[in-house]
């Protein structure tokens, strides 16, 4: 019934390339399916003004798409300034990685985890916060391996999925055909124990209920369970 | 236990003040106990260019807060620009009110809502989509009146609440002392007939479980019943 | 001969609503006929730079209009920008303020006064000076009543009105029919005592002579007498 | 007891150098004492949309400063973008030399007066009024030997001129150190058959009475009478 | 002598990797040692206004880099705008690949060249070119391959290197260490006959005498052969 | 055969009017033909951030164009920004003058070169980068008279010329009408002893030999050293 074949749970293929760039604190190509977003981490022995002399740590994010990552060039937003959308995605991604950091154990420096993508075929916000946590976590390895950090910064494994209903039916992790059809869509984030982040589902033409949510809720689980086991695979 | 004393599943109260403005095709100021924002619906013959000649119409709304809305004056947008939370609100108000509207009956036309928060005190998001809906109402009122539009395309009421996890419990309906403690908070909003058109739900520095995520979803059918009331007694 | 039916001499009715919001250490909504104008005061223990360490304080003045504030509907600022317009009209009501203001009495703090348009007809320039003042005077009020300034800053009351030629008349407090018709217009700020501040008079599309700059003259200290009545009444 | 000498009523010496430049249309340098603009008028045969098949004219006029106009270098606007100032005077010389268009005679055309400042000492915007006036003539003299033009679109002369309070007397066309030190200041376009067409007075901590209103208007015709008259001399 | 112990006359390793990404008309990822530049052409029916119903087609360039390709992380210019510097690079881009197209043999049709410095060691724009003319090569190959294009619109093969003095010496293809260390350096855009389409060489604290110049140029020539011949190899 | 009737090595015109403003501490109108840059230099004792605490000064450049400097209004920066053209002519200004100063001696402070172009016909960034080194050494003679600066910072003559191959023949300093017919142009920046500092060659639909560089490398020496003895005879 799917557009790819796949069954209505079944993830796209996941590969996460560790130290793609050789400048970043942290680095990692993560693909699911087509879509590919170069996740970096980068340290900065600073914070914002609002976070100074107060023993915290900040993680940030930011978020761009190559003009040409989907099938019609985009005008490249450095040109444009930032959509609103960029905006939006670059504060969740941010968010649903502090939700996974203790910032006393951090610190007083900020890592920011730029995530640019390469290839678009939907999901490209949920690939960058499964990628840019494997990035910050090769960032605070080695802030741990110079004993600038004693304890884990990092309390968890984040990553996050899409799901939706699509033709009537819940589905895991939509590529671009089906996302474009979905009349109800959204990102799950959670971490490596199952507890949940942050939950954006939304309706563009249509409604859904209580119990389709609980439905999307159940794919949710299954889908990062499997991203959660790629992230370890990859910073083993 | 709640700062305001309020129970648990206890809304604030809810006024609605009609045809606040002269000029507007509709409007309304709500008040969500000290949260007041001016809801004005302005039609246009005319839709964005990738709507003409589709016989489409179009709904979109855009969100301000005047910069002493707030306990600490904020910088004014006209002179920095929209932030990246003015334009995420903005385009959850389009997105939460077009759900409700059948843009075939529309007819190519727009409809912007303005949504002017007077004064802030938590939950802004929230009332601008309930009092947005109002404003709606009553401009597709005067359009059926004068025949321009036959059918009502309106389909279901619209409205939204917040709930949240503060001190351990869920709530529903956070005051600004209450967004401010609350470690998971978020926004539902529904039909009035009680479907589920957007759930956003998010942690900052905690996590929450699929059980917790269904209690708050009880508490937001209910708010939204009390609010979906206030709204039908509004426009009768 | 006026469309509003009012006598050549006659103001609009003017109503001046105190204490209009919860935040603000001063506020008022002035009503000049149909013409809203919300009003606040916020302090700030800080002065722009280039008075720092003078002791002397500051009075400034933004100004914006709802969307929706008129006729038809004007773009939002925040998304465009402020207007050759509203700079203007922000940098005169500041200007017009500090000249009733003794800035070695107020000591070096800043009052910011926001005049946001809810509902314009005419005149909101002028009615943000009349309101704009109050909100002044309420949040000064504050500061002598805690003690942290000690001799009243407010040398004078600062009230504006507009004048125009109408038909071939002089006409006093113009509405926006009669200001869109109206080729020679403008402003005339004066404080309590009856001395002038600002004066801007303009043509477009005609010419004045100086005895009509005269019975112009003559017409704005009768209307800001009566602006000046109303401002005493509000805050007494 | 002018700095510079000058008696109350004394201007500055005038002179205007017309066909400075060879691209544009109309063009002028002029000179009140060390204040000097340059002025040139660009001819387009378009009009603005508003005024697509009217049948009407448009004039129009832009305000530059060069940044070492002043004393002390100014940040450039084309890396700053134009100030609240800029904007203001800009518009302020378009309003007035539109008064002296008869806007059917010019036909659908438009006519931008650039006015940019090579050296500032004090009254530039009223030296670009009378400088614009003089580039606008040359432009529409062209249009009317061409025969594009048949009845002269220039109903008569204007000219500004600066006077102000100094030293509690009343003085006419300020230099720079008069503008700075001055409490009252304004600026008056008038044409050149003696009827007003702008005013603008303001005090900065001061205020003025009727009677000295008088005064300033009475050195103003003195001193725009002198203007029209070197106006005359130019383009004879 | 050369940090990289390279020989004055060396090359970095080239590798190209054509058809890199899915949606663009052409692509490539070209690696000059360690600098890695994204280059994507995409086809748009359509021209830039100043070139409608001429008959001739465009092609043109932008270039960005990710913010960490470098050692430091820059800002994002989506989030503050292009610099000065990236506009310069991509005006460069346009102009050199533009030198070898026959723009009446591409007929009315636009081709946007992308490039995206992955990761970045000196000679970004060199690379950019040369990479650029690749992608240009395959989508040009698709349009004669579909029959839109008759006659190949490519007339020669364009390539760029960059020379520099450093430590006195005149070196050929300048990494990072060594262009920030050069007093004299520069680009060099050729065609694959050799002849000249932009030479750029610019000075910072030295300057050069035109005997080197001349070797400069013998250089560059040897480097652009390598260049071409990498280039023929990738789209064979 | 050109269109001015010049020769083909035959530089236009040159004066060099010094002074030529009374605010600058150096100034001067340089008029090569009928090109005229007002070119000002203005001292500031304190350097960009990146200088502090170094003991180098700064000198750095600001180019900009009337609206109506060119045969065709063009739109005014102010309102539009730099374009990437005018950011690229300023930078290559800086760079330029640079080459000619000793940091070390100047101290920590920064001039900044004012290029503002009066009329436009062709060179003017060339005329720029001439008068510019006027307007420095002037500025610079101001700090050596008062002893603020010892040992002269100036360590040559900077100069600059346009050569290009138009209707196949080398030619020296092109006007407006070659400038835009020539298939290949650009500029050179010489010292005063014939080094050189920057090339910048381009083609647009054109390409040319190394025999042709040289060619245009020797024009370029024979111009540059007539403007250098204008440049004498100025600042003598």
């Amino acid at each position: 019934m799917r557009p790819s074949g796949r069954a209505l749970d079944q993830m796209r293929e996941i590969t996460i390339e560790t130290d793609y760039t050789r400048h970043a604190e942290g680095s990692c190509l993560i693909s699911c399916g087509a879509t590919r977003v170069l996740c970096t981490a980068s340290l900065e022995e600073r914070v914002p003004p609002f976070l100074k002399n107060t023993g915290l740590g900040w993680v940030t994010a930011e978020y761009g798409m190559l003009p040409r990552a989907t099938n019609t060039r985009m005008r490249r937003e450095a040109k444009n300034g930032q959509s609103g959308r960029t905006q939006e995605i670059q504060r969740l991604i941010g968010r649903a990685l502090r939700a996974g950091v203790d910032r006393v154990a951090l610190g007083e420096r900020q890592i920011t985890i730029d995530c640019d993508v390469i290839q678009a075929d939907g999901g490209t916000r949920c690939a960058s916060v499964t990628g840019g946590w494997v990035a910050l976590r090769l960032a605070v390895n080695k802030l741990m391996k110079s004993g600038d950090v004693i304890s884990d910064p990092l309390t968890d494994h984040v990553a996050a999925v899409s799901c939706g209903i699509y033709a009537g039916q819940p589905i895991l992790d939509l590529d671009y055909p089906e996302d474009s059809e979905a009349g109800v869509d959204g990102n799950f984030i959670l971490t490596g124990s199952g507890r949940l982040i942050e939950v954006q589902m939304a309706a563009e033409g249509a409604t859904f209920s209580t119990e389709e949510m609980g439905e999307l809720l159940g794919l949710a689980s299954k889908g990062v369970g499997e991203l959660v086991a790629a992230q370890k695979a990859a910073v083993a």
